[in-house]
């Protein structure tokens, strides 16, 4: 099955993002063909600063390599590499009706938060659905406030097919995420917003400073505890293995274990989880040669799935020829 | 000067078209470096049909080339021969208000006049923006109707340059064609819709056909005519050179003068101007490898010329790097 993911960057990761969506998404590269772009053209809609855009783009790179995206499994590249996508929705919008646009949530969204209603966020949803169609996707990895996106991409697939008697298009599925509540240090939903996040890649120092910092209640190191209501513990059992798990919910229930050794343990966990993450990430930083190449690598492999799609669009609509033989 | 336009096939081309706008344009080759391009893309918002597409798209590369194009002296070319013209149309997107669009005109009448919303018609204008300034277009040549366009590109040009604090996209002026009245067999405006048109390639049967079916009153042949009134005189003077014009109208007043005769001069005289035209597009048509190569050879100039605006505009935006070693 091919696989499309787009990572626009949302800045400094943490384990809500990793747990949430982009483990599950690395993931799907030992068992699929996947390609993974980094959503340029779509962050041009938000960002507008030439040297943060290039930095954005670099940063989503460094983090997924980092991460265990293997360039040997899955292609990653970046979006504005495959400007033909940017053709197909083109080609899309003249078989798409206004109707399904203004019905997008996260154009609404987006507007009711005051974000200027520029075209590209109304014509966000094409691109996003050129993005996939371009490249045979058969699956999309998405989480549930994307599934729309995912509908409105079946949806103009079908209107061009349909348009043009053709089976240019294929339909894509979406593969919704398996939900992941992780909990902040506050025990809220860990978001960037309520700031409460555990970055991936902080430091180790700030890592186990913000570990310690776990809001816990006031029960004393002897006292039994409750597992299910404590925050340490709601991170604890997301890292550590399932026996140790068991053996530290024990632990809670008979009393004797106090927050704090919980926490260095947690600490340690998560230095074992993304202490080599964050070696590898200085690594590829140090060598941006060595990630252009990963880059441009993906971008070829990309580019050869697009042009197959290309060619049958072009056809079916009577783009063809000579274009092609540039 | 670069001077730009874009063609987009109505047809079977007349005299009105002719006089109106095309002769005018080409005639621009002689003192400016032009580009003509065939706006097939612009063409999906109502032409759904690949076949029908292609038919159009080669016979207004015939028409244009058979009237006087000169390959040597402009670059005439396929719209979706240049990809990129897509990819402008995109980041251009991102830095227009939806506003804008929805008070463009052409947007508006469309809609009135039925034509189903789709997004193709609604982003017409960003596109049309993209054709202009992707070539660093000095002047667009343009009738009434399509000054609010470039005032839109304008506008397209100015959001993106400010934005970005940048120069990248140069500010193009309309030119305004020459109004040509040009009446019709019945004295109204010559108008495919009206069904009064005298079409440049037809047999020449035909337009002798349709020239002695040109309306006029019944003032017998001896009697004094008013040239100033007459559906024959009108064309007659669009076509005859201006000492016959002169002759002509002088024994209009005099009386003698048949309009028979005269219709049968502006026959001669619509052959004279049209038949080598006819000829050239005949030898074309008989050789589509010649057209193929005009095409391809003026899609090269284009996109030489595109691939300059468009690294300012990767760069100004932040979109720069490894897409441009493809």
């Amino acid at each position: 099955m091919r696989v499309l993911s787009g990572i626009q960057s949302s800045g400094k990761l943490h384990l809500g993002n990793y747990l949430g969506a982009i483990r599950q998404h690395i993931e799907l590269q030992h068992d699929n063909e996947c390609f993974f772009f980094i959503a340029n053209y779509h962050a041009l809609t938000t960002v507008q600063d030439a040297r943060r855009q290039l930095m954005l783009t670099r940063d989503v790179a460094l983090d997924y390599l980092a991460l265990g995206l293997e360039p040997a499994k899955a292609a990653l590249f970046r979006q504005s590499d495959v400007r033909e996508v940017c053709e197909l929705a083109w080609i899309l919008s003249t078989v798409t009706g206004r109707g399904l646009l203004e019905r997008a949530h996260s154009y609404k969204d987006k507007i009711a938060k005051g974000i200027m209603p520029t075209m590209g966020l109304m014509n966000y949803p094409i691109l996003m659905a050129a993005d996939i169609l371009i490249y045979d996707s058969d699956i999309v990895p998405v989480g549930s406030d994307q599934v729309q996106h995912i509908e409105m991409t079946q949806d103009m697939a079908g209107y061009f097919n349909n348009t043009y008697n053709c089976t240019a298009l294929k339909r894509p599925e979406a593969r919704l995420n398996e939900a992941f509540i992780v909990p902040g240090l506050d025990g809220q939903k860990m978001s960037k917003s309520y700031g409460n996040t555990i970055d991936l890649f902080d430091t180790p120092k700030n890592t186990r400073k913000r570990i310690m910092s776990i809001k816990t209640d006031s029960t004393p190191v002897a006292g039994p505890k409750d597992p299910e209501r404590c925050n340490v513990f709601a991170m604890f059992k997301l890292m550590a293995p399932p026996e140790e798990v068991e053996e530290t919910a024990a632990a809670y229930r008979k009393g004797g274990l106090g927050y704090g050794t919980v926490k260095q343990r947690l600490a340690e966990l998560y230095e074992e989880h993304f202490g080599p993450a964050r070696a590898r990430r200085a690594e590829l930083e140090a060598d941006p040669d060595r990630v252009e190449d990963i880059l441009a690598d993906g971008a070829k492999q990309a580019r050869a799935a697009a042009a197959q799609v290309m060619a049958r669009v072009r056809e079916a609509c009577g783009l063809a020829n000579v274009g092609s033989r540039r």
